[in-house]
């Protein structure tokens, strides 16, 4: 088992080198947010991780959450390191203090809750859940619902969970049965949701459900659907904590992964009807939905980051102690690391990290842009760079997690079989992350759809265009920056090729875009990654001399190893994309 | 959960008309493997997996093997399977019936040993384990312990083992500390052993454990083991089971997958000594458990198909039957195989899934050839392809098994996630393909190292001129053939540059060949599946006709699939190939 330590100088590369800290925090609002505080936030983020969240991460997926008269029993000592979460101030992170929030931006709450996912992802999927709903409520919420319930759910006093998901209804919200009918000044919810992720738990006094249901006589498919929040425990005028509501877990899943996070059925309205209260509009739910939706899909974006750094950790401290055969131009026994296939892997999940943790950090500061520039043309172009980032960076860095799991398995030998050494579970742990909040395919599916055919490829192309410039802006004179010039500047010409190719096919070939859009949205994966690591590249290039040589030395390294094992991969992407849809659709069903 | 089917359409396809078996059956020994037997065969096969196996797979894994008593207890209904599988002869089948086998092809061994991984991979590691003892001992042994031992281990009535790994001594055998010591007709063997699956169980009276160890005086490293043969049971001079011997199993590890399957750590000796016997001459071991190895890696090789084949099933069994949201073209609610991507992963896994069939079962009748033809060029001509083949299939298709049961899991959306659905089952399973019987890195190794580097590259070439010779044969008229044959060829190219630039780089740069072996293993995988792949498309193309058209142009389609989805990473490989090692091993170890 192997610890965890928050990579705080990578994170502060990122922040003010990539993701330009020192503009975001001239945002209105965000001005608290210097450089000294975001440091001295990461470093306490970096200790209460180390020591309260990551030495419960393997004994909570022995334990499990366990399932008992009709509530949830989280495993020992997660309620203890709640408590602990909550009294540090950390769920307020980023919400306006108008709401009892700290301000601090996105941005910095992307690099705090990388820390958190990468000490214990089971625990802090409680969290990240109650910020999506904190996001949900003060978007749409009634003055009267963000009185009552943000200023708790803000403080982690309370926590939050989503619910989407129905037997009959993963992917598909358009079948979601789930009844709502009006009572007096609420609603009785009746109905069954699935994988409701801590759903139940000790932690809180209360918790705040937000559920999709259909009002009577709503029109069918989406357009019918309402959003509702529903406590486990009513609250009184008083603001005190009332009866209990009729909402309760079922029973919890037996999964893959992510053991000490509860996974539940809901039951709502067994006993006469849960007590709802309306979001946003009627029908209008998955308006709302998508709000909480959009963020929850940036946080488990940066899960795939996460468990990958806590992967890439364990495998290379692994590497450095294990000793094994003989290695090119070593004396005697060998550490592992030294075995040039050993060290491909390991560079592999190390750029593979740094790429990921750019491009998620780079999103969060539109999102910041996005919410406070006073700039109305600014506004638009983050929200519309952030709304094409967004799919990529939740199915990205998740199938990338996949990979980097794996490598990280592999590297520990028979070791990495044994789950006793816990190389395992971060592989099991991650594989839920292409799967929850929207599948790869469906994220693909949004990127295709509504972020790239519907403004007719411009947004793609802006960021096409902004990605030559940092081609132009590397050096051909020096040896490293000319390898990534050239691998950057054809990986982005796959990337024009196969935005072209799309615009040009998807009216004649209803299964085009389906058929193309995985593919597609990896190949502009690795292109984005590339992106940032060449402007690090970059940067560490100015930025390096004797006193500093290792770590800008280390980024030019990673970025043109990345360059080198990665971009290539675009132009295998391009030819499958270019190959359409005729052979993926040409069985019948009977055929498999 | 899913149930097996073994795909014998399918299978009959590749022995018939891709691996020859009308001349494997030709070779002295293997008559009797006519087309009708083979059939025979292979419909007894599928039946005895489908009711007595396949069932015990998710129970087993469920369970799990159980530990009590310096005894391991196999999961419920294994013995029971196990003894029906020795009733019907099965392991006897590709042995020579001069040590009481039936004779038939390793060719059809391949098929058989394919579903029986299919259909219960935990359990059918026991019979795949034994063989390699069988083939170890008649290749090795001394007639004495060859008249003693393998009728019994031949027919089942006795197992076998395979104990090579020790704590400190992984993959690096030089290592091994084992001790043995002469003590009259035999030898006293001490030591630790960790990873010996099946080292322990109740299916048969005698376990017959394969040994390396050390003798006294032994030079260092690898050329100092020898092997031994250490029976659980001591064998009396009449063949009776004489007294027990001081072999014990010590625990069983706790796994990520193939729960079924116990893999103990084993004691040697803690009681005074544990009774050996020579295997070979002395200080050869490592020569006498490579026999047995390219056996099992031939073996493991085929693990991966058959885990990719099972994925499949459920998958595609479950993408016909789920209903989700709408699909181009298609009215009303749509089952997700008619989804473009739910179908673009389907054919991703089968046509997988047929090329690595083929392409283990053209190197299984390989094996054939070097055991049986009576001339020496053949001979020679086919050791050289066996021995080029082995490393490749063994790593690719069981790399290309874990992309394959990844797909599997999401096939199924969250109830992928889930274990009671089955899914994530096979993707734990497969995990280990990769590791055991040397890694990944290892086999690309061997690969690089013994059978390309050591011959200049003159067996590589012979292969690469062959496909050129299937690129050739595919038509440019006919629209599939086209597609298959420019990708073919393209990738056939990269083929041929990556061997180039090895030979061209390897002795100026001692990291290089470490650096690229996995891409180029890879590489070349992708590249066989593919010429494999095009022999089908042509053999197909002219055996369609309008009563069997559905099977061969199902065919043709996945062919073509195959070439337009996995020919173009080919392109990638090349690319981070001659890169070189400069990126991989430019950081020092300090900077991971």
């Amino acid at each position: 088992m192997s610890n965890y330590t928050a990579p705080i100088d990578d994170m502060r590369f990122v922040l003010n080198d990539l993701a330009g800290l020192s503009a975001v925090n001239q945002l209105p609002g965000l001005e608290d947010a210097t450089e000294d505080i975001v440091d001295a936030v990461l470093e306490e983020a970096a200790k209460f991780a180390g020591e309260a969240l990551a030495p419960l991460n393997h004994p909570g997926d022995v334990a499990g959450a366990a399932f008992k008269d009709n509530a949830v029993r989280p495993a020992e000592g997660f309620n203890e390191a709640y408590q602990a979460f909550a009294a540090g101030g950390w769920p307020a992170l980023p919400f306006s203090p108008a709401v009892g929030g700290q301000g601090l931006p996105e941005l910095v709450a992307a690099a705090t809750n990388e820390i958190w996912q990468s000490a214990n992802m089971a625990f802090a999927l409680c969290p990240m859940l109650t910020e999506g709903c904190v996001v949900a409520i003060d978007t749409h919420g009634s003055d009267r619902l963000k009185e009552i319930y943000l200023p708790k759910l803000v403080t982690g006093e309370w926590a939050g969970t989503m619910n989407l998901t129905e037997p009959q209804a993963g992917s598909d919200l358009a079948a979601v049965k789930t009844r709502a009918v009006p009572n007096g000044d609420h609603y009785l919810l009746s109905g069954r949701k699935i994988f409701i992720t801590w759903g139940d738990h000790d932690f809180t006094d209360n918790i705040i459900h937000l559920v999709l249901a259909r009002l009577p006589g709503a029109p069918p498919g989406i357009k019918g659907i309402s959003l509702f929040l529903v406590p486990k425990f009513l609250v009184n005028g008083d603001g005190s904590r009332g009866k209990r509501n009729d909402v309760y877990p079922l029973s919890i899943e037996h999964k893959l992964g992510i053991h000490g996070s509860p996974t539940c059925v809901m039951g709502y309205g067994d006993n006469g009807g849960a007590a709802g209260y309306l979001v946003g509009a009627e029908h209008d739910g998955i308006a709302c939905m998508f709000t909480m939706m959009n963020h929850a899909r940036l946080g488990v974006g940066i899960q795939g980051v996460s468990i990958s750094e806590r992967a890439y950790q364990q495998a290379s401290s692994y590497a450095k102690e294990r000793e094994q055969g003989k290695a090119a131009g070593k004396k005697g026994r060998a550490k592992i690391i030294d075995h040039a296939d050993v060290r491909r892997m390991l560079m592999l999940m190390k750029s593979g990290c740094e790429a990921m943790r750019a491009v998620a950090c780079v999103a969060a500061a539109s999102l910041d842009y996005m919410h406070r520039t006073p700039d109305d043309g600014d506004k638009r172009a983050h929200a519309e760079r952030f709304a094409l980032l967004t799919p990529m960076v939740k199915a990205w860095c998740t199938e990338l997690a996949q990979e980097i799991t794996y490598s990280g398995v592999q590297v520990h030998g028979g070791m990495g079989y044994i789950e006793e050494t816990g190389a395992a579970q971060h592989y099991r742990d991650a594989r839920i992350t292409t799967i929850y909040e929207g599948t790869t395919g469906i994220q693909a599916q949004d990127l295709i759809g509504r972020k790239i055919i519907r403004d007719d490829g411009k947004a793609m192309r802006e960021l096409i265009g902004e990605i030559e410039g940092v081609v132009a802006a590397l050096s051909a004179a020096d040896a490293n920056q000319k390898i990534i010039k050239q691998q950057l500047a054809g990986a982005n010409k796959n990337l024009a090729q196969a935005t072209d190719w799309l615009l040009q096919n998807y009216q004649d070939d209803a299964n085009a875009p389906g058929s193309v859009a995985v593919n597609f949205l990896m190949l502009m994966g690795f292109v984005c990654g590339g992106w940032q690591m060449a402007r690090a590249a970059i940067i560490a290039n100015r930025k390096s001399n004797s006193a500093n040589d290792g770590f800008y030395t280390n980024k030019i390294v990673t970025a043109r190893f990345y360059a080198e094992h990665y971009l290539p991969r675009t132009g295998g992407y391009l030819s499958t994309i270019t190959a359409g849809s005729e052979s993926i659709m040409a069985l019948d069903a009977e055929q498999f």
